[in-house]
């Protein structure tokens, strides 16, 4: 098996697809992992905004997280509805497709995919910020950290999202398991404590506050804390990973994802007033994450300690799992329009689709080397792309619900259908306006960036689809076949000497046409070179002209060139022309005798003209030039009876 | 003109290759420096051996210098003998060749090859040293400056050995005029201050003897010294570059060469005695090199001295020019005899032999990288093999006159045989007499490695002989022409789609063959592709078989594959066996069009499945399956009257 094989696992068969295809124990690791991981810096992000509230920022991040967990109920029902409509493909992309046109659908792939790579980035480099705080021994290696991290997910994700699945149910479950623990205990503590619990490590005290609650501060935080909602939107995305009945399993790996973040998000906000714990500032020395100090005031820093930090850490270094499981798929859908270059609708090697995963790979990797592992300055474009794809895809809904509503034939189906026609609306407003929010909040910090290359990606997509268009506007309607020229080719047989190989291409060429050239080239090696087309000149005599005329046959021309540059392509390129005009036109067969290699030493020990020599002839010939590869191999060609030693 | 184009030049035609030659000015630089660079290193390795005499070893040089000077004479003579008797190519390969037998002949080519790629490593690295010293800031970039250097080298020596010879002029005749200078003024004032010359500035105090003379030190100091003759057999080597009459430009160069080199080596050895200058401990803070102490000592350390400095500095580093001069040729005579790769018999661009540039910039670049541009460890395996050339050459040139006196006609002719033959014999039996010292002081050393890796060379260039030998006696005497076989062969036509392409395509095969069958691979994106093959199958009722039928000709089948693995060639070569199976043997040609690409990005917009089928045909069709490739291109389609844009 090949090293490739070794890696990436056997070539599957298109019949093996539904055993490839997860269910939602597959699901959460695959395409939660974004979700979960959220609930690690949305509310860090909205406490850092609250610090200068000093303690009374504790009073006020219960008012950031309810509208969030709202928000996130909005969404999940809008969701849901959506999952139902769509069971193959509820992405954005194609929601927003058939219910608002092309201009839309491009719009929200752009966003979609300019998301999922900053998720790369920002994930892997957001797991790795936390790994080398905990261990600064790391620090210096840093970026290559991160890239060995990407190279781990692009590799499971080759062999398939069923791999991914498995592979990363470990850190996971062992994640949700433990923080269910720390916050089950927390809430325990602070209840039988009545409200004030005794922390096993107490955190670090408050800062004195430096300014007073105002609206603007308070959207602030709130914009921050909305990063916890990306990953939502993944199971819509990637519904055609899952495996029949499809709706069944994305409902279920939704509702486990936003039970969790939910949850997670709800406790981490109880547990930090309980327990007093606020946002430190990362550029001073001894800085500690939000969730850190929680758990080691609940727990205490045990083996029990490390196994939860260490779990989150894998969650939040494979978030981007989410993207690979994702992007791929997105881009399928949209080159399957055309928007995208074709390699990316191929599915690939495992079943999925490799051309994205290894783009999406490649362009993270290149935005990790390019900020050397640390992606803080990536984090205001990234909420962007998700609200904006919220807002995109309930708008979609609404508009199919109410053509729904106008097909609907009863009263109770026009009922239903005027129902979900609200939860989608109310998700489109609430999204939309927090898309605002974050936008006003976030537009000087590098949102800008974002508005800026979405309509030039746009532009990117429309000009691949014109240009199909006009391949295809180019080639279309042949009409009835024209079967007007019957004459066969006059055909030119390329010799590099009078061998078995020229013997049994000269054959064959005599067999298509009964106008046949043969071609020798003197001085390709070199000015100095030996004559040897004297000899070639005789043996052609002898073995081809004559017995062609014993078997009646026009016996072929030999014709001599001399390669006055040392390529070969030229001389004969001009002899066609040369032909052409003189056969009134008539097509051009080059046959090549090519030497299949089959060891790899035979790459260095041969000149590979026939290569050279048909990619020139291909690129420079015309359309009526048409090249004939004849292979041979050392093994078929008969072993001489007693082969010379080396003299 | 491309980025190639402006780096090397454009492409030289074969009849320029009388313009390309160079004369002895030329010659000097371009195949030189390796000569002269040892000026600064024979010297310098002789006193340091003799460093434990103290003082004494001043007495001692003179003794080791002579028999130095001596064997150079020799050597010059022998040399301008053997170029004369060989005046295309008089290089130890051909000599041996020629008058020794293969064994010989590939002996003395791999201590050549060995020599020239350390000869690149070791002169880079001592010159970029002998910068490293005199601007200490550089320490840091030793590597890089290294491998800067070995690339301008490279990049002038692909440009042709011309571009070489002119660019370096410069800087050899600078050192050359410098050291004359130096050793003039310094003559003169030891002569008129009778053998007391006051220095400018005085080198440092000799240290305290710690050793007595002995005759093995003098002989480790005399191998030590052997090192400033390399370079000596360069002119021999590179034979082929002069211009008419190749052997006076030749003799002139060599000339040159010898004259400037022996000069310097007496003249060091006088002026050392009478400044009174010995070699410093190298590992030791301050530590100058010989020469520099003496050109202080003489002409004080102004401009000139930086002049002169600075011209030793070149030729140190560019003395790698005459193994890019050498080695090519050297390799263009193995692979002519077949025992190297083809590729290094090719002339290339500028009618140089680039792959053995490339080649020998290659392995210099990876032993410069390993040692990290100290190589200091490598200059004993060095001078070995110059010393194993040396020998093999006059051997082969004393078996030379040997049968030149068999053969002579007149006894003035044998007699003149005869002197030529005392010489060479004796230049064979001294040099002879050098490489045992230098190989019993240096064995230990390193010299052992390499005795270990000659006979390795030998067996890879044994090795690749038998394979072109094998090859040779498979594909050699095919016998008169074989038309037994004159039925055209099965024509298979892979079709993507029915459109102008495919038509063409299909149109072509008629015109080749009766048999024609069309092929189209569904499920080739993955398992849910859409069916277009429905669509094609009416299409090709209607324009393709109808039309056949009303032209008289048998309608071509359409065959539609299933592609279960998404491998378009697996599907078609199972095709190509049953109708060979099917059609009594008959060969198959398959018949793929293939989109010529015109513009970089249609790389990316195409799927590249033509190429790859052909590829895969090619390697596991067998020698009864040919590939023909019909191009077409973009452009030579009709456009369409009013391109559709993109909905």
């Amino acid at each position: 098996m090949s090293i490739v094989g070794l890696i990436l696992g056997r070539r599957l068969a298109n019949r093996e697809y539904g055993e490839r295809k997860i269910g939602a124990f597959e699901g959460l690791p695959a395409m939660g992992l974004d979700g979960l991981g959220s609930s690690a810096y949305g509310p860090e992000a909205a406490l850092t905004v609250l610090r200068p509230l000093g303690a009374a920022s504790l009073a006020s991040i219960g008012w950031v997280t309810a509208p969030i967990v709202a928000l996130l109920v909005v969404l999940f029902v809008s969701y849901w509805q959506t999952i139902r409509a769509y069971p193959t493909n509820g992405g954005a992309y194609v929601v927003a497709k058939e219910n608002l046109g092309t201009n839309a659908s491009l719009l929200a792939a752009a966003a979609l995919m300019i998301d999922y790579v900053l998720n790369v980035a920002v994930g892997i480099s957001a797991g790795v910020a936390a790994l080398v705080s905990a261990v600064p021994a790391l620090h210096p290696y840093i970026l290559p950290l991160c890239l060995g991290i990407l190279l781990l997910v692009t590799i499971v994700n080759l062999r398939g999202t069923l791999d991914a699945g498995r592979l990363f149910a470990l850190p996971t479950y062992t994640f949700v398991a433990s923080f269910a623990a720390i916050l089950g205990i927390g809430i325990y503590n602070t209840v039988t404590s009545g409200g004030s619990p005794h922390p096993v490590v107490p955190p670090p005290h408050l800062p004195e506050a430096a300014e007073a609650v105002s609206v603007w501060l308070l959207l602030r935080a709130f914009a921050g804390g909305c990063t916890a909602m990306t990953g939502v939107e993944a199971v819509s995305n990637g519904m055609s990973a899952f495996r029949e009945p499809p709706v069944k399993h994305g409902h279920r790996t939704l509702t486990a994802i936003v039970v969790i973040l939910g949850s997670l998000l709800a406790g981490i906000a109880y547990l930090a007033t309980a327990y007093r714990v606020g946002a430190m500032d990362q550029t001073q020395g001894g800085y500690r994450s939000v969730l850190s100090q929680l758990a080691s005031a609940v727990i205490g820093e045990g083996v029990f300690y490390y196994v939860a930090m260490g779990s989150l850490l894998c969650v939040l270094a494979l978030s981007a799992n989410t993207s690979f499981v994702d992007f791929p798929r997105l881009c399928r859908a949209v080159a399957q329009d055309g928007f995208l270059p074709k390699p990316f609708a191929v599915v690939g090697r495992r079943l999925v689709f490799s051309v994205g995963i290894l783009y999406l790979a490649a362009t993270a990797g290149i935005l990790l080397t390019v900020f050397g592992g640390i992606t803080d300055h990536l984090i205001p474009l990234f909420a962007i792309g998700a609200f904006m794809t919220f807002t995109m895809s309930q708008t979609g809904m609404v508009a199919h619900w109410l053509r729904a509503i106008r097909h609907a034939t009863s009263a109770r189906e026009r009922w239903a259908h005027k129902v979900h026609l609200a939860i989608n609306a109310v998700g489109a407003t609430t999204t939309g306006v927090a898309l605002i929010v974050i936008l006003s909040a976030k537009f000087l910090e590098g949102a800008w960036i974002t508005v800026v290359v979405m309509p030039l990606v746009i532009v990117l997509l429309k000009a691949v689809r014109s240009y199909y268009d006009e391949v295809a506007a180019r080639v279309r309607e042949p009409g009835p076949l024209d079967l007007r020229e019957t004459e066969p080719p006059v055909v030119l047989v390329a010799l590099e000497d009078w061998n078995k190989v020229g013997d049994r291409a000269l054959a064959f060429a005599m067999s298509l046409s009964p106008d046949v050239v043969g071609v020798h080239l003197i001085q390709l090696e070199g000015p100095d070179e030996e004559e040897r087309h004297r000899i070639l000149r005789a043996q052609w005599k002898k073995d081809v002209e004559e017995p062609a005329r014993r078997a009646g046959l026009a016996p072929p021309r030999l014709v001599i060139l001399r390669a006055g540059r040392r390529t070969i392509y030229e001389p004969i390129l001009e002899l066609a022309r040369e032909l052409q005009a003189r056969f009134g036109g008539r097509r051009i067969a080059v046959l090549i005798p090519e030497l299949v290699q089959q060891r790899w030493y035979q790459t260095i020990m041969h000149t590979h003209r026939a290569r050279r020599l048909r990619s020139r002839l291909l690129k420079h010939g015309g359309p009526r030039l048409t090249v004939v590869n004849v292979p041979w191999y050392l093994d078929e060609m008969e072993a001489p009876a007693r082969p010379r030693v080396a003299a």
